[in-house]
């Protein structure tokens, strides 16, 4: 495969080059890693940015319906968006965005958008890594809007909030007046709370359980990157198309703010730092995963199980056999 | 410090040199590690075996009070005890354990037991490591029981049950018939449940408890390291000292089945390879602790903030400067 090739295709807003270029960087293959870099070093050069919006929400609260009406009303106003998804939980059998991307008939048809199922592993750190490596292949096609949505399991959240802009928290209304469990941690990440299915019979509910939201996060204590009123809690329905060219509206004022007052490159340049030291991490770890090292610690590990070696003397040796790349 | 001397201290079972010995262990000082490497390949040479038993409960459950109680039991059958806490959300100002060694007056005083709080440090990892470097002092101290105490704040009973032969679960009479929350994976690390404050007005509430718990240990899969009728759940009363020796004479024959049929040393291995792997990454990853890769590190983190470079061309920047030990 010809990487500069591939990177000029990328640029220019190809969507089957990026697909590719995705798959690429899905790979555990190490020559695709080493390409993989090279590709991403290429196209970070012209610095291309999308608004990253993550979004969370359970199963049932409407999330495919709610991407496919939201995704209709950017591209409707002529703007590029991609949907991607952290989901390590997923075999990519059912459930999720594969489904969804079956579900969200008119979206994944818009020439102006681009759908791409959670990578599938097991292991959430590599989810993270291949998924911000997409984001930034999305950004770099020129995609104006990149959402990045997870089901919420263990720690996806944090991941999807330390690669996004934006942090929406989707939920539906709620049965009497109690928060639906969401975890207060999930809570203060949030910049807006959806309320879905605001709509039908639900509607009485979901205007409550919008303002108990409302009185929930002014309880909160305020972040510096809040402007007064955020974050908020508002009223959708994706189904019947409503409330969201508001709540879009809301996503462009916040984001303005935080713009003017040097929020969003003080997160961006936060998130940096936490990528490369999670990167710088993940590399030194994987100096274990040569064949050499791999025989060399089933080797040592059979010492320590049968009482030969203390399993600190054992790392000693082992450690003394890694060499530096 | 001599610590050929200090190791022939430790041998000979001598309390003050293994107080000292763990401080020494719990250091993060570069010299006090390698003086503690060269300690622990000493003493473990000796290959002494211990009884370790974890023990998990929520504050309330009346642990301490079970721990003097049963500490108590077996320094009057001739035992020696060696109580050890895992509580990484310590800062060890107030609850649990250093405050339990004056609630646990009797066996605090009691020339057989050895008490000793928590390191303090923030990190489970840090936490785990030291815990466990003290329980192998403990064993070469010629103890005949370890007991490791956990309050179950996030990881910590995951992380005492690898250094564990035995599980112990500490939970106090439920108002209901509802089984108080108790997460499906720690029941099922648990290889005997004690409902504690089976006395006075709890009495009715601890014998409906044990047989909700009795039925639901029933639901587990068998595991190959159980005989027959374990798991199992008991009553015990920590403040009366009734149903300690009957819960005492369980540990015993579940122990002694498990030696006789290659699960105790089978467990000891597994551990045993587990810490390896703990030890090797930790090791690895401690490369990036000293004060040049510090400063690296930052250099790098500033230009990636500052947009100049991307977090993997950093990252591998980054790795092409950790040389190995």
């Amino acid at each position: 495969m010809d990487i500069n090739q591939l990177g000029d295709r990328i640029l220019a807003g190809d969507r089957r080059a990026l697909a590719r270029a995705i798959t690429l960087v899905e790979s555990r293959r190490a020559d695709h890693r080493a390409q993989a870099a090279d590709l991403l070093d290429r196209v970070a050069a012209e610095r291309r940015q999308a608004l990253r919006i993550g979004l969370s929400g359970t199963p049932g609260v409407g999330k495919s319906t709610f991407i496919e009406s939201f995704g209709m009303l950017l591209t409707g106003q002529g703007l590029r968006v991609a949907v991607l998804a952290v989901d390590p939980s997923s075999a990519r059998t059912g459930g999720s965005i594969l489904g969804d991307k079956t579900r969200m008939e008119r979206l994944s048809r818009d020439r102006n958008a681009f759908i791409r199922p959670s990578p599938s592993q097991t292991h959430l750190g590599g989810v993270a890594r291949r998924t911000r490596e997409a984001v930034a292949l999305c950004e770099a096609a020129g995609f104006d809007v990149v959402l990045i949505e997870t089901v919420g399991v263990g720690q996806s959240e944090t991941v999807v909030s330390e690669m996004s802009d934006l942090f929406l928290l989707l939920l539906a209304p709620a049965g009497g007046d109690e928060l639906q469990g969401v975890k207060r941690g999930i809570m203060e990440m949030a910049d807006i709370i959806l309320i879905n299915k605001a709509d039908g019979d639900l509607k009485a509910a979901a205007t409550r359980t919008c303002a108990d939201y409302s009185g929930a996060l002014r309880l909160l204590r305020k972040r510096p990157q809040d402007p007064d009123g955020f974050p908020k809690a508002l009223m959708v329905s994706a189904v019947e198309e409503q409330g969201l060219a508001q709540a879009w509206e809301e996503m462009q004022a916040l984001t303005a703010w935080r713009r003017e007052n040097g929020h969003w490159d003080a997160n961006r340049a936060a998130q940096a730092r936490y990528w490369f030291d999670q990167e710088v991490r993940h590399a030194l770890l994987s100096r274990l995963d040569t064949a050499e090292a791999k025989a060399e610690m089933d080797r040592l590990s059979a010492e320590v199980s049968g009482g030969r070696l203390s399993p600190a003397a054992a790392a000693r040796a082992m450690l003394a056999t890694i060499k530096a790349d």
